[in-house]
């Protein structure tokens, strides 16, 4: 008998149609024999429907009851799946992740996991019954007040209770087949992805793929969860993220697929003086104001002027934030200008294969060049190489790009999964 | 310094704006120097929506997870109260039922509190917030599972908050000035009464009046809190519901109101063998089926058959499982048939005074008989009397007794609160 636990996004249990074809697959699942734990988020536009409710009161409200009001959404999602489970004759119990031992810091909105303590959770099991989690939640340790664990939280209190019940495996259910080898929206060719390693996963995911947050995706690396994304709204197996080994890694593509962003921005400082530790100030204020850097080029200085430029991107979201540190700090830094640019868009590249394959740069500058896409910046890891072209050469770039890597379906069987027999 | 809990009702807070208006009432009370507990039901409808959701997926949800449901209504009215207290400048926070310390039985959808521990509401008061905590909910002290306290559950979540904590009052907000001597709606010339006892507040409360549950008016007397009803909608003083003195009593009305209910049903058991026992055997059949009766009538047995009847009063809702486990038992007993009536109403009589006043009876009688109303069954308690009508007749009925107990406006100055300079 194993144990699975699942996990259902907000889009999954809509309405009360979604919550009972989510039962009966749920129901099924503990049918063929495994014990099953349910991790379950807030039904369709709760979450909106109640950040609305806020902002009807207060235009900043106390991020301690955000959390408090935004927990009511998955808590009459569970209570509702588990109705509908037992109007199918089998037992159900739900939880809050209080209750199922979700301990959390104490950072309000984006609260991170210290531990899971899932003794209800394992005495429910134990007495037959499904569990239902709430998603996204949970307590934290030091003053016991209800968080909320951020963005992707819900797929992340999904691998992190897997973790600490020691399952089989994790399934994140979502309203597409799995993780694809582009956007299918922009790229229709592109290829669902039958098995990807935890290290792609995480370049992806942090290069835009919105299938799986980072925070999941590290979590499950961390503890070896295998992590099984598929379709709620069918039976097809999915896309399987494990730990790699070299035997996979032999056969696997070069590039496991293209991922995009464009909510970056870039923000340029202008006529930087060319002295030791400039660039470090202004890293640090931009640090200060909590604001994460992604990729950073400073330009060869002008021997004439001893002034360089030094360009940045950022999430858009936080531009203001940034130039108004920036701002702040023009005098003592000694720069001459900013310039912001928020119409960037960044394209990256991410295989395991690649580390073996030294032309794979070649390749996609070549690509892009004759598709005409301009680079304005480039940063590279062991398995990702990623470059921030104009945001209207966004799609172009991704086309080129998964053509030019093999990977649009007329070509995928024979190179990227040769002989896996898929 | 004194100790306010506050309870607002659901149609308090029935929208953003009404979650304003009460936000300001409770930062007034703050400002002028109380420490403030507020007991807060969920907005509007929303216990109505919850329930709704959960029939659309089960017909009978079982009661743990409807009660997991039902709590986050109440889960969002506190967050976003406290959030509007915290736009206004003072520090609020939220508590859940559990979070607040109320212990239960785990008897779900009619929980009993047990035990109330708030310690975290004292921390949070010593460090000078405001708190706000869910009404009709608590954890249950054996299973550490959420629990409603069924009908009138937020009333006595503030009045056991209001014992536990020591409050000097407990001010319960509803949509009317307070306790009046007859339903206005019915008698436009009721009067607010001023002050009551906890006694004849609870026989009002048993006998239909609806703007206090009875649980609340049990545990203020228990722990001698005194209540304050009054208006949400206006800053007048309402009804204060207190312990009874001899010096009040003197100077109080005959009578305090008059209270109907419509909501009860008569059945009769017909041709029952006058024997020793088959009372008791009746009784017992309707107590297992959980049925709270509450007036009976045995006929006097008629000599040429040996055969009576017996009639009892119900909830009406509860009339088809009384049937249910009456006919299952009708060989046993023997009785012939049995008789449902649900168009009846109870009109009853509520004052200290009638103790002292051995003429009450034959005014009710004489008003009754003069306004054609005829009596069906009569019970009594040392300050109540009540009397079964036809429903058609309860208007005519209330009507008749307020003015015959000189309750109605142009007659209660001199009479019923006479010298008391009102």
């Amino acid at each position: 008998m194993a144990l699975v636990v699942q996990k259902y996004g907000g889009s999954s249990v809509a309405d009360a149609e979604c919550v009972k074809r989510v039962a009966q697959r749920i129901v099924a699942t503990k049918q063929a024999g495994n014990d099953v734990v349910v991790v379950v988020s807030a039904m369709g536009d709760t979450t909106d429907e109640l950040i609305d409710l806020a902002q009807e009161v207060s235009p900043l409200p106390p991020a301690r009851e955000l959390d408090m009001l935004l927990t009511a959404g998955e808590r009459i999602s569970m209570a509702v799946l588990a109705m509908a489970i037992a109007n199918l004759g089998h037992e159900a119990k739900s939880f809050t992740g209080s209750q199922a031992g979700v301990i959390t810091d104490s950072f309000h909105g984006k609260a991170k996991i210290i531990d899971v303590t899932p003794g209800r959770l394992r005495s429910a099991l134990e007495g037959g019954s499904i569990c239902i989690v709430a998603g996204f939640q949970g307590v934290s340790q030091d003053t016991k007040d209800i968080t909320t664990l951020g963005r992707g939280g819900s797929d992340t209190t999904a691998v992190a209770l897997a973790a600490a019940l020691n399952a089989d495996v994790c399934e994140i259910y979502t309203d597409v087949d799995g993780v694809f080898t582009a956007d299918p929206r922009i790229v229709p060719a592109a290829q669902q992805i039958p098995k990807i390693s935890y290290e792609e996963m995480l370049e992806l995911a942090a290069s835009g793929a919105k299938i799986l947050h980072l925070r999941c995706v590290e979590y499950a690396r961390r503890y070896n969860i295998p992590i099984h994304v598929r379709s709620s709204f069918s039976q097809k197996e999915g896309t399987w993220v494990v730990a790699s080994t070299e035997g996979t890694e032999v056969e696997h593509a070069i590039i496991s697929g293209v991922a995009h962003d464009r909510s970056q921005a870039k923000l340029t400082v202008v006529g930087v003086p060319d002295k030791v530790g400039e660039a470090a100030a202004i890293f640090r204020l931009v640090a200060e104001a909590e604001i994460n850097l992604d990729m950073v080029v400073q330009n060869v200085s002008a021997a004439s002027t001893g002034k360089t430029d030094i360009s940045f991107t950022l999430p858009a979201t936080d531009g203001q934030s940034a130039l108004a540190a920036l701002n702040k700090a023009q005098e003592e830094i000694g720069f001459e200008s900013l310039r912001f640019d928020d119409r960037i868009g960044k394209i990256s590249l991410v295989g395991a294969g690649m580390r073996a394959h030294p032309g794979v740069s070649a390749t996609l500058f070549g690509a892009l060049a004759d598709a005409g896409v301009n680079i304005e910046m480039i940063s590279t890891s062991e398995i990702r190489i990623s470059v921030i072209v104009d945001q209207d050469d966004v799609d172009t770039a991704v086309h080129a790009v998964h053509r030019a890597f093999d990977l649009d379906a007329d070509q995928v069987e024979a190179v990227v999964y040769g002989g896996t027999g898929r």
